[in-house]
């Protein structure tokens, strides 16, 4: 595969991936209603997706860093909605 | 930072985002409703991930390649679980 596509791909699947969390919030601010969302999702992807940050600094790489902590403020945007609009927040 | 710590930071952080729509799976098999769940984060998740695995193939990193195919399968079945215990699937 041309280098030029691989990068594309590679940039497209970080935007996607990134994103992805962003029509849940948006879901979540409509309906008022997060009962059915696990906690332990948000919570598990918060996690990994700050090891990348970290993992980020670690090999110098500003795009995974970046990605990542963009990502990690969206997810931490759905786990406040998570919380404030369950009845049962621990689930 | 020491390569072997940074090498092992990377694959907790594919671990912990690879395997964190588990315990969405669990929640949405036990309670049988997907309805606050976004069909959006799911499809924009698999796109994303389907994405990591043509990166994968077009470098040539069988981590990479193998951590985003297995994400791939995991939030197929959420998917499957969403659209066969939502009231309204599309949404």
């Amino acid at each position: 595969m041309p280098t030029i596509i691989v990068t594309l791909i590679g940039i497209m699947a970080t935007v996607f991936a990134v994103s992805s969390s962003i029509p849940q919030i948006i879901k979540s601010i409509k309906s008022k209603k997060t009962d059915d969302v696990s906690i332990w999702l948000v919570i598990v992807l918060i996690i990994g997706l700050g090891l990348w940050v970290v993992y980020g600094i670690g090999i110098n790489d500003l795009v995974i860093l970046i990605a990542n902590s963009i990502a990690v403020a969206i997810n931490t945007i759905l786990l406040i909605l998570k919380i404030k609009y369950s009845k049962d927040p621990i689930s």
